[in-house]
């Protein structure tokens, strides 16, 4: 199957983590009950890893630990297709240390006394900009 | 195994939905050659299921169909966790027709004289306040 995230509009490797570095919010995507489920996290990347501060009693730490999980940042347009959408895939772990750098970045979403985060590995970084496509005209639907 | 969505700043379904219809983009999150994946696209609430502009030439209604995906729009904080999310979770349907109400709304999203979109029954409904806790106090992780 064609992959979801080709195109003329794909993003480097390089230009993915770029921009990702420029948030500060995505969402954890992954499996509960063997549904699809999906959580918004604080996050920062760090070493190439994606590090997030789990939500305080979410239980996200439980229903990720060791598995393959995505994560999604990006920077829409609010009433249509403009900016850009960064994936990453990759296993994740719990850890109660994130690294001094990711404290300091995850500090406000910090709660409680014992805080976990999660650090996701970036196996597979995938991206592309969202919006007309450079290499051909946009045509509107009839109406 | 808890909800990851149960909890003190949980919202009623009727919360959830009115939330998301302040929105205009979200995310469809599903399983792609067995691994999580996750595309944000523009979405319009239509009698109670989520209709969303499949981007063109992504694949996406080919991936999805008939199977059960979780849709998520939510409104946070770019420095700190501020807001909601929400997140309807149901089979999904490749449509070529989304009506008239969705089409207008969806005006923005659509490329190419043939759009495609996807229907998204909202069979489960979950959101919650992202942010301090209202019945508890935020406490700072010792520095």
């Amino acid at each position: 199957m064609k992959d979801l995230k080709d195109g003329p509009q794909s993003l480097t490797r390089g230009e993915c983590l770029d921009l990702m570095g420029t948030a500060k919010v995505g969402r954890v995507v992954f499996t509960e009950q063997a549904l699809p489920a999906v959580m918004p996290v604080g996050f920062v990347l760090d070493g190439g890893d994606v590090v997030v501060c789990v939500p305080p009693a979410s239980g996200l730490a439980a229903a990720t630990g060791g598995a393959i999980v995505a994560f999604e940042a990006d920077d829409l347009g609010t009433t249509g297709p403009a900016g850009w959408t960064v994936t990453v895939v990759g296993r994740a772990r719990a850890v109660r240390d994130p690294g001094d750098h990711a404290r300091r970045a995850l500090d406000a979403w910090i709660s409680g006394p014992s805080p976990e985060f999660i650090r996701i590995s970036s196996q597979r970084v995938t991206g592309r900009r969202v919006g007309p496509s450079p290499t051909g005209e946009r045509h509107k639907a009839a109406a």
